[in-house]
């Protein structure tokens, strides 16, 4: 991985007629985010759900592809008829979608020649040009075309192989961030909040999030920046504000 | 909310760097998706996850609000400087942003006139022409306004509020599912689920999602059609290849 000192950043694309329906709860994303932001400096921007849709998925990589620096997507590459990521992004990239000879070979030794049959020889079938991206829990492989990494839907399996992405990214700028959780209503500072946002408009995010925690009413407020000095002084003012205020902070 | 014989989709449009960042884990997608199609026979097609900026909530609202039914947003609505989900709309829409007296009305009896400051003030101000989705939990409404409904982020309130959106939406056609989990794997009926679906490809959508649970592997194949009568001819095919392949039957 490269390092550069410049801002990087992505878009998730979950694939999954079980996400969209509601069926099964979302993991990804935030696990996705943090581990780019924390590990790799690099921002998600957007994210889409969509369907197991041949053309969808199409029009999507294509457009993602071209408006972020890397796209991420989950879901659609096991065994069966309603995984179609693969191919799909041969069809949006117009490369063959053919089978990976590295990607035969682990999975062939992993499953032995006998039990290797269509269902798992489709888990080696990829858009022509495509690097690995290596699966320590189950074999089957994600994979890197241009800029969109394709990994799988489940959450155990995707969590143990974000690590081998890393190789394929450029570094970026790391985002700090910092949570004062005030026991206060948003309303109680959303003037003075404002102003200060407006004074680091360029510089830092500052953003406020209302929770309950045990029957009372509290507010969180987030600050993200690249710059740790402007971080520092926009919680400095954040501080003055609590304390002119005479609000209780319950965690800093 | 009338009653109509024909399929009606809606798309989501999260509204919050929070969720971007990885921060917040969201679960409004799930919970609204599985309300829309249980009680009003609407699926979800599309959600997106966009930062609070200003000019990208623009351009979804516009481009969403044309392609589906409805689009339900969630976030931004609150009083402080991030919250630009009402302001967005109307500048998409070419509308007022403005007081609407009855916002205005239920806010200033819940804080009382003294405590009905500035903040507070701002969470009645919408685009001119919605109608609101009323809020049990914490008086501050949501609204609707053309085919946007627009609802907080926090998702205790935003359940609360959910049933009042039903008289907004006109009812489609309710798609039924059907579980069924099995002790094997995907590769292991990857085939047959193939032809199955080739089969009924018009009016059933047969997913494949595999599983962990007590260190066994296993596949939940799930089912959704309009049609009941369809759904059950393919239960039956599923348990005709079940039954010949001798996989053991979790959950039916």
């Amino acid at each position: 991985m490269k390092k550069k000192n410049k801002k990087v950043n992505a878009a998730i694309l979950i694939i999954g007629n079980e996400i969209l329906s509601g069926r099964t709860q979302d993991k990804n994303v935030a696990f996705i985010s943090n581990w780019l932001n924390s590990k790799c400096g690099i921002s998600v921007k957007e994210v889409r759900i969509i369907p197991d849709v041949e053309k969808i998925i199409v029009n999507n990589i294509l457009l993602l592809s071209k408006k972020f620096n890397y796209i991420f997507t989950t879901g659609g590459i096991g065994p069966t008829h309603d995984d179609i990521t693969a191919e799909s992004i041969s069809k949006a990239f117009k490369v063959k979608y053919e089978f990976h000879k590295e990607a035969y070979e682990i999975l062939e030794k992993y499953y032995g020649k006998k039990k290797f049959n269509n269902g798992r020889k489709k888990m080696a079938k990829m858009p022509r040009g495509s690097k690995l991206i290596y699966n320590p829990s189950s074999a089957a492989p994600g994979f890197i075309t241009k800029n969109v990494l394709s990994l799988p839907g489940v959450p155990s399996i995707l969590n143990s192989m974000i690590e081998n992405c890393k190789r394929y990214l450029v570094k970026g700028l790391k985002v700090h961030s910092k949570t004062i959780s005030l026991y206060t209503v948003e309303s109680n500072i959303s003037k003075e909040l404002g102003v200060i946002q407006k004074k680091y408009k360029k510089s830092v995010e500052i953003g406020s999030y209302p929770f309950f925690r045990l029957g009372k009413i509290g507010v969180a407020i987030v600050t993200r920046s690249p710059s740790m000095v402007k971080l520092k002084s926009v919680n400095k003012e954040l501080l003055k504000l609590i304390y002119l205020k005479k609000i209780k902070i319950l965690k800093i």
